[in-house]
């Protein structure tokens, strides 16, 4: 199945809604960055990186090197044109394939793509496996009450928020662009479970709320004082499981 | 006279205090047994034991002793009647006082009573302080999706399960056979947060599911095939924090 990111329309569509001041500038992308651990001397690996909007952040933080991967070909050939710099690489490389790298790295950093991902026991142990001693996880996901319901991400009636199927957990189809997008509905103690048993030890979650400042600039974000959109999840790795 | 059971608004209120019931012991309950630790030869604390219903059974599976406690009185007593035998002790105490018991406990348990106490920081510190190394802390609490609305938990409409201020934590009125009953929301991430601050380690999260045979008995646990009611977290101490 090929990669909806190498679909022209729909890259460009997406590149478009990426380019705007959007959900995640206000929301998902601030906690990562308050969930960040020190950079410095440390490698990283950013998992589904896509264009590689974050490769020189982390490097201008002290990371010693970046690799990037990617399934979408697309992507990648993007990534390398836009941000390209010492210590920086991209790969195009699914998330299935990760045992196929030979390198440790320090940090596993991954944004909005974990919940695209069937087998989270499979990349939990494999993710394991490629992390130094005390190496840290961090990631970001839609929130399982956004992914719980089938069809869409569930509703709004005044203040109150509606979702379903939430302790159903698996396989989601929905549009985005009118592109089929799959993803995997997982509960909170599922995840929370998942990570224990691959020998992580959870250290911080957030569900993020948005700033009054950012609420009157972008309306939307409102929503965000009901329910969370994003859960973000950084985890360290036990020395022994 | 009259049986008790004729008057209307009594009966109502008895069942639903026996579907209550239901929920827990369908629910909860086989959560809580699920997510025991080894009992043999450990202390147990029970915080907020009631009549103190589990009393028995810990010893049963071999637990060297059992304290109970609870702030109220009434029920203290209807423990030392009902469920007293070697090794089990009672004591009228407020959860809020813990630092003044001078022993160590290897378990700490604690069923739906946390959703009741306003300063959970304060709470696990002091749990902290009076398990052994590796102690283990387990408890249930309501699901922050049920104690996040304001005046009761939420409400239902078809397969939806509908919510709202699950971002504002803090407190919550309710009625209870028009009794006001105070609780206290916090967001998931919150929870897990605390414990890690207080030098906890999540092992085990459970959002308990009911099971097919329970719901053709019990027609009302469908609706935990949508929306948990319960959260039930084994934690445990860390030799250092």
């Amino acid at each position: 199945m090929g990669n909806v990111f190498d679909n022209p329309s729909f890259f460009s569509k997406y590149m478009e809604l990426r380019s705007d001041y959007n959900y995640n500038d206000y929301l998902e992308h601030p906690a990562m960055e308050s969930l960040l651990p020190p950079l410095k001397g440390r490698s990283v690996l950013d998992l589904g990186c896509g264009y590689g909007a974050y490769a020189m952040s982390f490097m201008r933080k002290g990371s010693s090197s970046y690799l990037g991967i990617d399934s979408s070909s697309h992507m990648i050939e993007k990534a390398r044109t836009e941000n390209a710099g010492a210590g920086i690489s991209y790969r195009v490389l699914d998330l299935k394939s990760l045992d196929t790298l030979s390198t440790v790295f320090d940090v596993a950093y991954s944004s909005l793509v974990f919940h695209y991902i069937e087998d989270f026991d499979a990349l939990l142990r494999n993710i394991y496996a490629i992390l130094s001693d005390d190496g840290v996880l961090l990631f970001s996901q839609m929130h399982p009450l956004l992914t719980a319901s089938y069809g869409y991400s569930g509703y709004f009636e005044g203040d109150y928020f509606a979702f379903s199927s939430y302790q159903e957990e698996g396989r989601r189809e929905g549009r985005w662009f009118k592109e089929k997008v799959v993803s995997y509905h997982r509960r909170l103690s599922s995840i929370m479970n998942s990570l224990s048993d691959s020998g992580f030890i959870v250290d911080r979650v957030l569900e993020p709320i948005p700033r009054e400042e950012d609420i009157r600039e972008f309306s939307q974000l409102e929503r965000d004082l009901v329910r969370p959109t994003f859960l973000c999840i950084r985890a360290i790795k036990k020395k022994s499981k």
